[in-house]
């Protein structure tokens, strides 16, 4: 019997639930609501009715490996979601163990953060598949990352490795969500591209560009990727400016652990070679000699809509079959 | 018979060799110099010759597992010097392969830089016995440092990662010795500290200062500890300066890699509180909430004249014994 894997995406508003065949392709998929209130025994309930189901659609029958679950603040060692800002949990809700009590053929139940499930896509099945040491930036309302090296991704003493975003950028700069000021998340997430948008039309006292149009509240980064499509220089400057921002930040982890590669994954790399090339000549910029030349930044291989339940259904991809 | 691993510690000036038992402790020693002027053929056979010597001298006789060298440049991968700046040896010197054709009976002869040694050092035979997950940080004329994660030192792709010292600190910041503005070694090694003594008594005018007795070229990181231990204010406050930049660069390594601890190793820790203080403080200042007060910062628990030796002999130990 084939093998397959369910991969479980867990975001503020819904839960995706997929069966993931081990070429990572997606064969059935379902969502559910994440709850609002932190009803924790109704949800794994509908967990458990919706990968039921799904497994139940499988035509030919197919053998089910185990679950991988992606959470914000995901711990893997615990195998909890804990103090997530953007969930309802309160607390540490120990997701794992409820899962495993209601699935207890499963060969493996485990539970990362996002961007290490992201992480460990492109390492099963993306970009990154012989590749024994690389780094990921994931790019979207915040910043996350996830490091590989010596084959395996790093989790550190507590499961809470790879916070990239959170490493100082410019000492006494913008302030960031966690409180502290000057943190790359603040630059170079989207809202981070925002602000980039706002000081630069503030410093040229641009009036005419598509980008005075929208308000602080309204103003998205697919709205700035829009205007730089279209020519606007302002917006293409934003690109500009977070590519140097990103890739100085970059540096720093390339210093740390000399990866292959870098991948880049989510909403603003739609925007291509307007993100990729800034931040490749940023990078070149701040390394070490030795270092130059040596580390390109990749677009992620894995299909944005359907990464996350790929990637964390590679996290049971890779302890079943220790991949 | 009991096990014995060859350490040897490249520096610019002399190469020291010892013989260092399973506790870490070095038997015996000698040293050579350093060749001058490239001479790499007779290096080669003095260091055999002391090696050779150096095992005549062990009574009773032990078994001679292999040898290890900490180099600067040193290249794991390759068994290579490559491009040191304080060696006089051109390009690339392959100095593994030279040693193996001399010393065809030992199982293992291996290379590292000497920041990775002592990381490995501080694993096998220090303060770091039972982590998996921790970091060096080693302070001296220059910034290195050595990353352990899931229990395995990060070479990355090419040996070359832990290069921590060249991260980005204040962007725009002073010229760092590989020609990049704002390193965190332009601030925190001991010509760092210096730096910033400079810095302070421009900005104090402070004619009363020990410090204000040197020049630029004679001033020493031991001269600020001494006056600063003596009372001086301008020497009390470089070690605070020190502390808040160095604590504020590792935030970005913890986020990176969520070390159990980082071990501080080199002649500044000699100041003790002096200098841990102000970096803990700092450290924990910049940390995510989910990381403060979880990373201890110690100082290195190698003996510092030894260190190199020990270090560079627990290469060998690491990869024969597989501890």
């Amino acid at each position: 019997m084939k093998q397959v894997t369910v991969g479980i995406d867990i975001g503020g508003t819904n839960t995706v639930v997929g069966v993931v065949n081990k070429e990572g392709d997606v064969l059935v998929r379902d969502s559910i609501s994440t709850p609002q209130h932190g009803d924790v025994d109704q949800y794994v309930k509908d967990i458990k009715t919706t990968v039921n189901k799904l497994i139940e659609q499988l035509q030919p029958k197919r053998e089910v490996l185990g679950i991988g679950i992606g959470a914000p603040n995901g711990n893997y060692y615990r195998g909890t979601i804990e103090e997530a800002p953007n969930l309802s949990f309160k607390g540490v809700v120990p997701l794992v163990d409820l899962l495993k009590a209601e699935f207890p053929e499963m060969k493996a139940i485990a539970l990362t953060n996002d961007a290490n499930a992201a992480t460990l896509g492109e390492m099963i099945y993306g970009g990154a598949q012989n590749m024994k040491n690389f780094v990921m930036y994931t790019l979207g309302t915040g910043v996350g990352s996830g490091i590989v090296a010596n084959g395996d991704l790093i989790y550190g003493k507590d499961g809470f490795a790879g916070e990239c975003g959170h490493n100082m950028l410019i000492p006494n700069g913008r302030t960031c969500g966690c409180g502290i000021n000057g943190h790359l998340e603040a630059y170079c997430s989207a809202p981070g591209m925002k602000r980039t948008a706002f000081e630069l039309l503030a410093h040229y006292n641009d009036n005419e560009s598509p980008l005075a149009k929208k308000s602080f509240q309204d103003l998205t980064s697919k709205d700035i990727y829009e205007a730089a499509i279209a020519g606007d220089a302002v917006a293409k400057e934003v690109f500009e400016v977070t590519g140097e921002y990103l890739g100085m930040g970059m540096a720093s982890t390339v210093h740390t652990t000399s990866p292959e590669a870098i991948f880049l994954f989510g909403g603003p790399t739609a925007a291509g070679d307007l993100i990729i090339e800034p931040t490749q000549k940023s990078l070149d910029q701040f390394l070490l000699p030795i270092f130059k030349g040596t580390v390109p930044i990749k677009i992620s291989e894995l299909n944005l809509g359907d990464a996350a339940i790929v990637g964390a259904s590679s996290l049971v991809m890779k302890e079943v079959t220790k991949m």
